[in-house]
C-alpha cells in the first residue's frame, strides 16, 4: 500500500530532483505575493489514480497551497474533466506543477491500463495482477495504481513470498534425488505464513509442483488448449496463475480457460502516460 | 550526466525496494556454492542503454558477479542478439535479475524511441530534445538514453535556466508597464550563464521575447505555415525550439521548417519497455 | 533474512553512535602502528549467531581488521571455547570491540533461549516461531537469531502477510452482517500470495475462520483442553498457532495437543545476553 | 538525553521497519473511519519510561492520534495500572500499536530493573550507572531509561571521555619508559574538558593511575576486601567505580565498601521486557 | 535559491552536530517552564542576511519558539542594532542560540564583504560575482548571500554550465587539429540551454574561444591595458568575464575597462565572521 | 576526532552539491583516456592540513586516482611547496579539484592561524583552544585544523560537558535559593564523567562557581589585572579559561597571567583561505 510515510519521502525526491536549488523562473519572474488558482484537467478519458501523491508535490512545495481532489483514485474520465483544484501562492503552483503531473499522469497511465485489461476478462473468474516489473523507485506508486484500475498486485518483493522459476528448479534437478522431495525439504524452511508458488513450464511438471508443496502453480507459456487442460488437471488443488506474453487481444482467452490470475507485465513496463494539464490562472 | 555515485544510489534504493530482507526464493532453493552464467538477450531490435546501471545491479547485489557488455550504450541491437554476459554466484545473479532487467528495459526503450525519432528528422537542420515530463526519480537515467539514442537534453531542473510560460507572462502582464522592459528588468537579476528561453504562443510575442532577452524562443503548439514564419522572423537572432504535440507522423515536417529544436515529452513519459530477457545457466 | 546491506548499514549506524567522532582513548594511548590478535571467547555456554555482524563491525571500523569465525551461526560452544579470533591495528580493533560484542551477545542471547524452546518441544510436530514483539531497528537481527536456535519466524511485518485480531473482528461485527461473509468479502481484495492468519480467543469462533478463508488459526490463550479439542475440529483443514503465555514449562504441554507453531514473544522481547569477552593480546 | 529530533527518527524508522508499505490487515478490514479508545495497561507492576516514545509512535503514523500520559518517566506503576489513553482513528492505532508497545515494554524493563538496584544501594553514597553495553541504536534511550530508574549515565561513547583500559596500559608498558609518565604525557593532548578514567586490576597499579591523572579510578573485578582497601588508598584523590560481576545479590555489599559509582552492565543488555498491553475498543 | 526544504535539512544537521543528544547545560540546569526573550544584536555594522536560516535554529529545536526579524536580508546596519528578537521555552532559545549565531554570522559576513565590492565598482557596468570556492555544504547559502551583499552568482556547479579552463583546452591542442574546431564539435554535443565560457590567458586566444562560440570570455589575470583592449576587440560578441588576483584596491579599475562580470573568491573562501550576539532575558 | 566515516560522508556530499549530475566539461571536452599528473602547491606559507580530506576528494571521485602527501597535517611550508601530487584518469582530477581544494585551503587557513596565536604564547603555561563558533557542518574538520596547528580543543557540543554562562545562573538566582547549593544540586545529576566548567564576569562570583563544583572557572571579558588577581585566588582549585576579545595583539599579555586555557573563537569563524592551487598537467 502506500503509506503517507512513502508518499512523502518520494515526492520530496522528486521535487528535490526537480529543483534542487530552486525554481529560477517563478523566483524571477512572480512576484511573491501573486496567487494562482488551476485545475488538474483531462485531456483524454481515463481512469484517475494518483489523487494523494498530486496533493503531497503541493503540499511539500508550500503548505499554504490547497488541493480538491474532484475524482478519487479508481474513478473514470471523460477527455475535458477537471480532476482538481490547486489554490494558492503562484510560485509555489507553478514550482510544484511537474512533479504533480508527471506523478498523475504515469499512475492514472497505469490505472487505465489496467483497467482495459480488467474490463476484457468481465464476467469470467480470472484477476489481472501484475508482476515485479515495475519502475525502479516507484512500485508501490505502481501497484496502487493497478488496484485503482481494478487489479490485483502480486507479491510485493522478493522477501515476501516465494515463486520457484525454472531456474530454480533446474538447479534442484541437477542436485540429483528426486525433485519434488528436494523442493519440499527445502520448502519446509520457510515461514508458515509464506506462501510458495511454482513455475511450470509443461503439464508433466504440474504434479511435481502440487506435491512439492505449492499454493499457486504458474503456467508459463502455456497455449490456451494446455491451459484448459491444467486447469482440469489441477482441480483446485491450487490457486492457477497464467503468465507470459498476454495481451489486449489474448486476455480473455486465456481468462475462458478458467485459470485464476493473469499476470501482465505490460501493466507496469509499457503503460503510456494519460495526458493531464494543469491549467493556471494567476492573480497579480 | 549519470554519474557513478548517482547510479550506485540509485540502484541500491532499487535493489532494496525489491528485497528488503533478501530474496527468499534463491536463498532457500539455491545451494550457496551454486554458479551461473546468464546472457542477456534482447527479444526485439532497439537501441541499447543502461548498461552502466545493469552492470551496477549486480554488482552491489555482489561484488563477485562479473558482467561483459557487448553493447555499448547508444549502439543497435537486433532479436536475438546478446547484449550482455553475466557470471557469478547463481543466487545474486538470481536476485538481481529483475532490477538489472528493469533499467535496462525503460532505457533501451527510451533510446530506441529517440532514435525513431531522430531518423525521422535525418537531414535537417532539427535536433530532438527531451522534457521535464520524465519519471520520479529517474531523471539523469531517462536523459542519458535519450543522449544513447541521438537525442540533445533540455534543461535539467527548474534550478538550472529560465524558462517563462505563458502563465508566468500573463502574470507580468497584469502587473502593468511594457511586458519586455518588465521582463527584461527581472531577468537581469539572474547569473550571467543562466540560459533565458520564453514561450511564445501566436507570432505577435516574438519580438517581445527577443527584446527581453530571450536566448531561445519556444513556439509552441504552432502550425507549420506558422513555424516557417517564424523562422523567417527570428531569423538567427535566438535559437528556435518548436513544442507541442509532435509525433512520430508530423516530427519531419516540424524539422523542416527550420526550426533548431524540437521536444518531444512522450520520448520519456511513453517509451514503453524494450523486450530485453536473461537467460540463466546454472552450475551446481 | 540478513542481507550485507541491511548487516553494513546498521552496524556502521551503530559504530557511529559508540565513536561519532572517534575514538578517544585508543587514539590518544595507542601508537598508530600496534597491532592486536584478539579472541572472541563464551563466557558461558549457548548458540552462536551474529558472526556476520560481528565480522562487519571490525572490516567497516578499517578494512584491515581480518576475523576468522570458528563457530557457524547455529552451532553450539561451551563455555571457553574461542569462536572467533580478530587479528589487525590495534586502535580498529578496540574501537570495534564493543559494538561487535553487542551485535553478538545479544543475537547468541536469542538463539541460545530458541533453542532451550526447540529443545523443549523436540519429538512434537510443532515449530517455535518469534513474533513482532523485537527490538525496534533489529527485527531482521533477531529473526536470523531464532532461526540460528532452530526456531522459524512469523510474518516479517504488518505489510506482508494478515493477521486479524480481535479488534479487527470486532469491529466487522460491529459493522452487522455475516461477519464470516464480511471477511470473506473483504479479504478477497487481497492478492492471491497473501497469507491470512485468524485469532480466535474462543472454539465457537473457528468455524467462522476457516469459512472466512483464514490459512492459519491462530488460538489465542487457549487451556490444554481447548487446544487438543480445536486441534480436533480443525482436522487439517488450516495451520494452528497456539499463543499466549507460552513459557518453557508450559511448552511442551502445548506442542503435544498437536498444534502446527507456537508463537514466543519473550524470544525477542526478553532474551538476556549471552556473556561474552574478547580477550586481545596487542603488539606494539 | 533523549531529544525529539532523535525520537522521531528512531521512531519514523521503527515505523517503517514494522509496516514499510502499510498495513495490510487493518487497511483491508477497518473502515477509514472507525475510532479507537485504547488503554495502556500494566500487566506486572514496575517503573515506567518511553512516554514519549510511545506517544511519538502513534504521532508519527496519524497526527490526529491523541495520546495522554498518565505516568511520567520514572514512576512507579503496579500491575493493572492505566499508563497512557490514545484515541483516534482505529486503523492509526492498531498499525502504531506494536511499535508503541516494543518501545515501552523496553524501556520500562530497564527502568524497573534500574530501580531494583538503586533500590538495593538505597542509603549508601554509591550511584548505578550503565555501561556501553546497550542495544544497538537506542543508547539513548536506554540511558533515558536507567535514569528514569534512578540510576546515572557513564559516558557516552567512546566520543566523549577517556576510559583507559588493560589493553591501553598493556601498549604503553610495552613501549618501554615509566607507565605514569607515558600516560601523562599522552593524555596532556586531551583537551580540558575531556574526563579521563583508568582502570585498574590491582591495587598495585592505583597510584600509578592517580600520578597519571586519572579523574576516575576503576576497580576492575575488586573482591569487597580489595574495594575497602582501595577505597582508603585513594581518599578522595579520584572518583571510585567498582565494576564486574555485579549483580543484585552483590551489589549491596560492593556499595558499602564506600566506591562512589557502580557500573551494571545488566542492566542495559540482560533487562527483561515489562508485560504491557494496549487494550483497544473500536467504534465503528 | 535558497528553498526551505535545503534550510531545514542543513539546520537540522547542524543542531544535531552541535547537540547529537540534547544540551545537557539547559536542560540540567533551566526549568522546563522557564521562557526567555532575545535579541540578535550587531557588536559591528553591516549587510544582514540568514534571517530565514536563523529562524529556523529556532523553530526546528522547537517549534514554539517565534523569531521576529526587524532587518530582512540585504539589509544594512549599525553596531547596536536589533536584528531579530526570539521568544520561547528559555531552553530551546539556549540550545538554538549557538547555531543560529554561526549561520547569521558567516552569512552576513559574506554579504557585507559583498557590499563592500559592489559599492567600489559603483557607477561602473561591472557586475561582481561569486565562484565555486565556497564552504562545503553551504553553497546555496554563501550565493544567496552573496546576493544580499548586492553581488551576482555565477554558475551554480559543475553540472550547470560548462567552463574551459586552461586545462580543457591543452588536453584538445595537444589533441591535433585546429582548436576553435575542435572545441565547437564537442560544445555542439551540450544542450541548447548550456551556456558556455572559455578562459583564456592572452588576447591571442580570444579569437579561438569566439570561434568555438563561447557565450563568455573570461580573460584570466590579464592587466589593466590588456583588459581594455580586449573588451575593445571582443565589442558585444560575448559577456566579458574578469578573474584573478581581485581585491578590494583593485576592482574599479578593473571595473572601468569596461569589463562585464569580475568574480573574486574571496566573497566566499576569506570573508570573516560579522560579529553578532543574542542578549537573552530568561524568565522563570 | 576526523574518523574516515565523517571524511567520507562529508566529501561525498561535497562532490554531489559541486556535481550533482557529473562535470559538464571535463566530461565534453576531454577524452575518457586522457590521464594527468598535478600538483597541490602553496602560494603562500602556512601550516598544512586537510591532507586526508583532500585524497578522499579524489578517491570518491574515481578510485583509480593516486594521492601523494608530501606534507602531514600540522607541518609547515612556504610559498612555491609541493604539498601533495595527484595523478589519474584527467577527468577525475579535475572533476575534484575545486572540491579537494575547497576543503584544504580551509583547514589549513585555520592551522595556520592557530598556530599564529600558538606561537604568541610559546613559554607559557596557556593553551590555544576553539570554540562552538564552527561553520555548520565541518565543526569535527575545523577541530582538527585547530589541532594541526597546535591549539586544543574544547568540549565538541552541547551534549559532552556543561558550560554554565551567565543566561544559565541568571535563571537559578531568580529561582531563589541560594545559587552556589542550587548548582550543586543540579549538576549532581550529572555523570561523573561530564565535565562542568562555569563562566563568571566577576571576580566575586569565582568562590560560588568553585563550591558548586566547577571543574574549569571561565572568566569572561577580564582584564590583565582582574585575570592575575583571579589565577592567584582559584590557585590550582579548578582549570581557568580565559574568554572573549582575544586577539593577536592581546594573547600574549593574557597567557602571561597564568591562565590556563584562552579559548579564541577567530580560529574557525574567520580564519581565511590558504592560497592553495593546484597545477595540472594532462596527458593524452
Amino acid at each position: 500500500m502506500l503509506t503517507s510515510a512513502l508518499i512523502d519521502r518520494t515526492v520530496a525526491a522528486a521535487l528535490e530532483e526537480d529543483a534542487p536549488w530552486g525554481d529560477l523562473t517563478s523566483t524571477t519572474l512572480l512576484p511573491e505575493t501573486a496567487h494562482a488558482t488551476a485545475q488538474l484537467r483531462a485531456r483524454e478519458a481515463g481512469i484517475f489514480s494518483g489523487g494523494g501523491v498530486f496533493k503531497a508535490a503541493f503540499a511539500l512545495t508550500d503548505p499554504r497551497v490547497g488541493v480538491t481532489l474532484s475524482r478519487a483514485d479508481g474513478d473514470s474520465f471523460e477527455a475535458g474533466d477537471v480532476l482538481a483544484t490547486v489554490i494558492g501562492p503562484a510560485r509555489a503552483v507553478l514550482t510544484a506543477e511537474r512533479v504533480g503531473l508527471n506523478f498523475a499522469q504515469r499512475m492514472s497511465g497505469i490505472s487505465s491500463l489496467t483497467a482495459r485489461y480488467v474490463s476484457a476478462v468481465a464476467g469470467t473468474h480470472a484477476r489481472i495482477v501484475d508482476t515485479r516489473k515495475t519502475t525502479p523507485g516507484l512500485r508501490a506508486f505502481e501497484r496502487h495504481a493497478v488496484r485503482a484500475g481494478g487489479g490485483f498486485n502480486h507479491r510485493f518483493s522478493l522477501s515476501d513470498a516465494v515463486m520457484a522459476k525454472d531456474n530454480h528448479l533446474a538447479v534442484l534437478s541437477a542436485a540429483g534425488g528426486d525433485l519434488a522431495m528436494g523442493l519440499r525439504e527445502r520448502l519446509a524452511t520457510l515461514g508458515h505464513t509464506t506462501h510458495v508458488e511454482i513455475e511450470v513450464d509443461r503439464r508433466d511438471q504440474i504434479e511435481t509442483a502440487l506435491s512439492a508443496g505449492a499454493h499457486t502453480v504458474m503456467l508459463d507459456n502455456f497455449d490456451l488448449d494446455d491451459l484448459r487442460a491444467a486447469v482440469r488437471q489441477i482441480d483446485g488443488r491450487a490457486t492457477i496463475e497464467a503468465s507470459g506474453g498476454v495481451t489486449l487481444d489474448t486476455v480473455r482467452s486465456i481468462a475462458e480457460t478458467g485459470v485464476d490470475v493473469i499476470s501482465v507485465g505490460a501493466l507496469t513496463h509499457s503503460a503510456r502516460a494519460i495526458d493531464l494539464g494543469l491549467d493556471v490562472v494567476i492573480e497579480v
